[in-house]
């Protein structure tokens, strides 16, 4: 029988916020000494994402160059954009998110999170506001 | 034992082509309560895609922001390429394939995909022309 | 029981190295006949691309086009990066590991990885100088 859950991360703006620790507390509880970690984030406007839990520059250059590569409607560069009717914010966010994960997975080694030692996993969040997104959480063999 | 398949999908030209349904049956074949679904496409000038469902402005605008980001090889931007011997929109349709998801992972709860209200599962199809694209699929334990 | 290795991969340099036959080969010695490949790369600034094995060409534009989409912090359009301690390359290494992907999951067919035709499995290297890269292997039912 795998494990499962629904991990909530609360979120105020773009960014990225980790949850390494709920994920390896979710991986601990399941009991299992060997197996393979899945989380799939419910929602297309925000993503998944492993990087660098060292240096908090890293996190937001990455959040600059996303915003960057894809700004606001009201930009110049975005009047070709047809999907306008839920704010500014909210076609760049759809676009981050392909551009990103939805999806991970990582291997459980001798009951723990095969994450490299600078790894940290992100909720990845494109969108302004504040939000409650979800992440699916699956342990299995 | 796993269930696995390979679903087809016909595209015809640049776009996104919804394949949820196709997914969710087999997956609701393979008779699992709980379970882990893995969806792997077995080209590199196509890709896969979780999006919104609701407005197709979204999968319009999707479409266009990575042809403007990865022109043709028509563009004065893109005379560096190399690989030009399988057409103009190969290689645009290689970049457009690493820059999204060649697979992906949703857990099944409850007998059900754990997709949010608003995700649909996509074929990213890149190139023009009529392709027949296949897609790995595997639910596990 | 799943089968676990950690799989090595020695870069020089930005570029796809291919991998294939020692996925393939850990593959096999699981004796699964059918099951799922989970590759996971334990770094945040190189990343994983199943892309085409044929035209040597694809892959040299591939890492062009990322070198453009991400130039050096040497480049006037790099300015506005704050984090620099590492090197020039290190922030577009970030990047670039950001639009790609850190996992990988492969189904296993018949007793074979379930590749198309033209795929390969290549770690992509986004910095300069020699590294030694750990890639978590994961195959399970």
């Amino acid at each position: 029988m795998p494990s499962q859950a629904i991990l909530d991360v609360r979120t105020r703006g773009p960014g990225l916020y980790e949850f390494t620790q709920e994920a390896a507390h979710f991986v601990a509880q399941s009991g299992r000494d060997s197996g393979l970690l899945t989380l799939f984030v419910q929602h297309t406007s925000c993503s998944l994402l492993v990087q660098e839990n060292a240096d908090p520059d890293v996190r937001r250059d990455l959040v600059e160059f996303f915003g960057r590569l894809v700004p606001s409607l009201h930009s110049p560069s975005m009047q070709w954009v047809a999907h306008r009717t839920e704010g500014e914010d909210d076609m760049p966010a759809h676009i981050k998110a392909a551009l990103t994960s939805v999806s991970l997975s990582i291997p459980v080694l001798d009951g723990r999170l095969a994450l490299g030692q600078w790894q940290g996993i992100y909720l990845f969040e494109h969108r302004d506001g504040s939000h409650l997104r979800r992440v699916a959480a699956h342990v299995g063999p």
